[in-house]
């Protein structure tokens, strides 16, 4: 089998533009993590390591398989009882953490810091993404932490540059 | 919420079962792998931690999650490219390992040789269902993964037993 | 071999105790982290599942190898360059949190999130070690890790348990 | 604190070379664990992958702590009882495990099913290390584990380029 991965990137933007989040949504988390420790860091600098992270193969998939369950519980094609489980973010569930991990963990373990900071205080986008996924009949379990989870490796990818 | 986690663990087993796979049918993986160091090791004991992992909710999350995608590759409902993606079981795909990575680990470290090891060597049951899932339509991507690694933490669990 | 895991887990208890840090300051945290779901969540709750995270054989051999990986780093008997990064818990080293991860692991991904923030925030005596690793010749670059980790798992403990 | 990963490459590589391994023999098993899907593969392209693997922090990292704990507990800088279950190889440390991982993983969940596969049936190299790790007073705990993970990952990136 050969994947288009060109392709491919594209579409995991295209979901996540669908979902309500664009690169730079993401680029503003990894900026509010990172301007402590680089205070001449710029928007730019994270939105371009924001785009290198979503050219990982692994990303992308993580991306890809994690927003298409989201719209799945949505649509009803998931049946219960995963889809209220989804549906309702229920706090056990712990799969949205696993993908998530594995996005952070391709820039190494010094990510999952900033990872787990920005999913419990719900930085930016991460908390308005959770608040709507709080409206009935919307699904946003693994797109808030994916959207953590690539903030937080290029955060990781702009330590290990500098 | 409430979940109701005798409930989630049969809906587990059924689903496993739909898709092929009997409990026994694990157990017989996990004594294949621990009976070189254990020469009084029966399947029974096997199929009692078979049954223990499975009590797990970590891994009942991760089970159900598993087939469900596996299941929806097959009707339709996941669009493409992922649908074809998961219904070639693509090689540099990877979140099938993500996943069982994460049954295995709820035993600690000791279980990832163990899960490697039955993935590439295709042991018992885990080499029929990826067989199967070479069959146009059939998708079992996620399932041969969850199964050996649930018959992994079997093993684990029996290692830290004796 | 034969390992006594009832004198490994009072050795990892001396240890952290030779540290500075006692049970009782690792469930400080763990009650920091869950007193806002939990609003009947007591000390001795949160003291008796760190007690009970300290029965897991991986999390013993982890307190162990971490804080004898800190001692030698003090006492020279690591050679440089590694003696300087232990001694300057230099960022980008990351064994420190692949070390801590493997403790929360344990407990299910949900406690990921956990440990990344109060190893961010530094809570209470993380924030302590920490500090105190920073003077000269004072190596706490795995324990203040640990310590996240334990308090971490123990409030995923907690979780599972209601 | 600034470190040069330049001579940190060489370090790692020098303390392989100690301990008896080249980088051609990790080359060796990539190989064999490829040309199976890859017939025109040759040593020369497993050892620049190899190389490349090496040029990641994190995995430079791993590789001299890994071998810095071994060689501690051969010299008896490490006290009873780890040094014990460090020269005794205990099969439920699980922490050279736990190491090996965060090279693995790296390049993405497909190198764990080869890195459990190379550790199981002790691959190459591999196989020597553990036989000689189990001669008095020499410790290759940490070592065996760590040539498996960086010939896996030397793999995935071949897997992951073709």
């Amino acid at each position: 089998m050969n994947v288009d991965y060109e392709n491919l990137k594209t579409y995991a933007i295209k979901l996540l533009g669908e979902r309500g989040v664009t690169l730079t949504d993401i680029a503003n988390i990894t900026y509010e993590l990172q301007i402590k420790y680089y205070n001449n860091l710029t928007i730019e600098e994270c939105l371009e390591n924001v785009k290198q992270v979503l050219c990982k193969r692994e990303v992308m998939f993580t991306v890809i398989t994690g927003i298409t369950i989201d719209k799945l519980a949505e649509s009803g094609a998931i049946e219960e009882p995963l889809r209220s489980i989804l549906l309702d973010d229920y706090s056990l569930y712990g799969i949205d953490e696993v993908l998530a991990y594995s996005i952070v963990n391709i820039y190494g373990s010094i990510g999952l810091t900033n990872f787990g900071y920005v999913d419990k205080v719900k930085l930016g986008k991460i908390g308005e993404i959770d608040r709507l996924g709080k409206n009935s009949g919307v699904c946003n379990t693994f797109l808030d932490d994916i959207i953590g989870a690539i903030a937080s490796a290029a955060a990781s990818r702009i330590a290990h540059a500098r």
